[in-house]
């Protein structure tokens, strides 16, 4: 055990939510920040393994739906960057590589601030006939690069984690398809999964992606009330195909530019949202899914029995097999620490169960459970431990999902009259679903007025798929005129 | 079907390897080159899911051995490759990061050429005591960038894909017991998987990683006769522990500098390797464990024909659940191409069997099974279909096998004579045993003239674990000293 963990969490997350995540990040080993170069951070084994199962969940949806895996460079060619440019606009943060060994290169490239601007080029050599569509593919545990002034461990990185799926399509129902599926696969990994609630919006037009026709985003709380933005589908309509001429032939002989759709979680805000909604005093607490170790067994032994010890020993060992075999991720940790370390190693870590074997346990053919929401021992006989783990673990995640759920739904309010809102924004932060006068252009001044007068809130959008009906009489928060839409507010990350 | 695959290969393997190479990695949409950067491609969808399955049977076997899986940035500091520069010398091909959006960055860093100067200052950092290690520790699906001069599509990249093992020992023997694990990976993945026939050498000390103590390789022989490298493992000694100050606490209560180990097996080369050696002049030739898809099943219908077109329609989807069900890839093909045009897509790109679904077939509850290599039709009763398919898939991956270790034999000879061996490396190429004076210091004018004298062979090393013994009375064959060691030399990739 590294000198860095053996101390625990020594602040509380109620009290100081933000230096309670930098500790969690450090102590249960998730990321090490002392790489020395600012917004570059090494992912550690235990955090990468986390990470590493919400990409094989993601990667397992979208392939489900058809998607296939391709790899593209890290490099963007200048020319490509500058048609995707009026898009995007993430020129202004792009890294340059200018030099090899000690020359100047004759042509810089830029290390890719997302996928638009590489994989978009060579679509438009790939496909010929309408026959070769619909195409989906994507690309998985893969960084991007942005030159981002202030950095935060999985919450803003000048290298940070990626995946894209980008879709092409005869059509725009096709099209509209796909996002409802982009829909399902955050409800099956981030909800199902990861146990965290979120609300699905449709962006206001000023707030999305430059590109895109329409953009929808799951947007959850973090403890500290700011609101966090999960993933986003952008429908791209003809945009994109128009800028880098991806077309095929109809059934009409005609050349059709394409409709495209892409999608893209975040995994560090993924990671982060998990980190800090489940989390407690003592550490890390992991849905049983998530975990790269979701039993860890301790026995409980004394050096002045050594018959005794044997005997435990053997008992963890076979156990471990035993639930190795049917497909938990299980360790008997037999290390030199005491028990009372391993458990408070283990708990800061968030593994989801724990098996004690002390001598009492092992004489009654027996073993005690202990849960890392409840922290009670359960005794559970060995022929019963099977049966016992399935239901424990089911019962962690509810306790989990119980808890994110609760919370998610105190801090999601409703106020008609601005007053109240920005009462509710300073007390309880969190959503605050208003009437609004337009989430077009129009609305924007609006958008803009709030953010100016509630120290940086933003209109998160309207509910997807189904919008919620405005109330005859209900007034745009801001401006007073006819409200068309209810929008949910927020602060935000 | 995109165009560029319709055709199928047009140049013979035997004739003209290289043109062939490249029309299959083009042709059977392994790789794109047309990204615009040169030594940076595109991984398509086939080529990729090949890798991936690559990468899974190394992420298993090495996890197996305790190994953890991290991820460090792509980034690496002035300072850090400074402190490796005299062991790795990787300096003059390093790509620097020099400005960012229009601006002159305060500190450069440079694209990883490799892991060592990244990960171990981090090491240096994450241990104390004996009690932590062993640690081992590795990446796996990432890339590493070096300014190459000349590049070709998995044996030579500016971007090429990477897997690296990092690990950390108390002492000598256990890293030497690390060496052995790295060489069972190769056999596990190398030889078994891919059926990629091998030597494992323990490299001449002129040809060693100049970081390391000692450096281990398995090499192949390519159709065109040249020697490639597969995998590399360095026994590190104390040389790095010693420039980035790795120390622990030992059981004596004093600091001692730790035994270190990498390993890397080359991805891209053994895609090389893969798509080299089973190749034939329909295309690639996968075999079972590798493939994307192991089965594609093929219906023959007739349009004119409509009742039975359904049934075998019917037949094919439920032909596929059941085999998917049980574990296969396989595919239905049920797209508008004729059912020839899909055989000559499947065996381009290299799919192990083929079902055919015709009107005989159905009626008579039965279809045809195809092997890749054989070409054969073998009529298979549906209900004994799933036991056919496991006896021919493990028929296909003999004969696979057994052809590349029948080339390989064919093309590992003995000389103990200079004119000998000058003439079998001009005629077959292939490995030579010979005689030679020293595999340390003394030998290394021998091994330049030997390069000199025959177009670039190479002194491959002494085969490991088992170094044969010389015959007394052998001399080498440059110097006609009494030879220490029987080396094996060959044209070079």
């Amino acid at each position: 055990m590294a000198e860095e963990d053996t101390k625990g969490i020594t602040i509380s997350k109620d009290k100081d939510f933000s230096a309670w995540y930098s500790q969690v990040v450090q102590k249960a080993e998730l990321a090490d920040i002392r790489f020395g170069i600012q917004g570059f951070l090494v992912h550690r084994p235990w955090g990468f393994m986390i990470i590493r199962k919400i990409y094989e969940y993601l990667e397992q949806a979208v392939e489900a739906q058809g998607h296939l895996p391709f790899l593209f460079p890290i490099a963007v060619k200048e020319a490509d960057l500058q048609k995707e440019k009026e898009h995007a606009g993430f020129s202004p943060e792009v890294f340059w590589v200018e030099s090899a060994g000690s020359k100047k290169m004759e042509e810089r490239f830029a290390l890719r601030p997302t996928g638009e601007a590489q994989i978009y080029p060579l679509y438009s050599l790939w496909f010929r006939s309408h026959n070769e569509l619909p195409f989906k593919g994507y690309q998985s545990r893969i960084s991007v690069y942005r030159n981002e002034m202030t950095t935060r461990p999985f919450l803003r990185g000048r290298e940070f984690l990626f995946f894209e799926t980008h879709d092409v399509f005869n059509t725009h129902e096709e099209a509209l398809d796909q996002i409802q599926q982009d829909l399902a696969t955050c409800e099956n990994v981030i909800r199902e999964k990861l146990k965290i609630p979120f609300l699905y919006f449709k962006r206001p037009d000023w707030d999305r992606f430059k590109g895109a026709d329409a953009t929808y985003s799951p947007d959850t709380i973090m403890p500290d009330g700011k609101k966090i933005q999960l993933a986003s589908t952008h429908d791209l309509g003809t945009n994109f195909s128009k800028a880098y001429t991806i077309q095929v032939l109809g059934k009409d002989e005609k050349k059709h530019y394409v409709w495209q759709t892409c999608f893209g979680p975040g995994i560090w805000r993924s990671m982060a949202a998990l980190i800090g909604i489940h989390g407690d005093d003592q550490g890390l607490i992991l849905p049983f899914a998530i975990a790269p170790l979701q039993i860890v067994i301790v026995p409980v032994t004394f050096t002045d029995k050594k018959d005794v010890t044997e005997k435990i020993v053997k008992v963890g060992q076979k156990l471990e097999a035993q639930l190795s075999k049917v497909g938990y991720r299980v360790k008997f940790d037999n290390g030199p620490d005491t028990p009372g370390a391993k458990y408070n190693h283990w708990e800061l870590h968030g593994v989801p169960l724990r098996i004690e074997l002390g001598p009492k346990e092992v004489a009654r053919r027996a073993c005690s459970l202990v849960c890392r929401t409840e922290k009670k021992r359960i005794p559970v006989a060995l022929t019963a431990v099977e049966k016992d783990i399935k239901k424990h673990a089911k019962m962690l995640d509810e306790a989990l999902e119980k808890r994110a759920t609760a919370y998610f739904k105190h801090n999601t309010r409703s106020a008609d009259l601005f007053a109240d809102l920005k009462k509710l924004l300073h007390q309880h932060r969190g959503f605050v679903k208003s009437p609004f006068c337009s989430v077009h252009k129009e609305g924007e001044a609006c958008a803009d007025k709030l953010q100016k007068e509630t120290e940086g809130a933003v209109v998160c959008g309207t509910l997807y798929p189904q919008e919620e009906k405005v109330k005859s009489g209900q007034q745009c928060i801001m401006c007073g005129k006819a409200a068309k839409h209810l929008v949910y507010i927020a602060k935000t990350y």
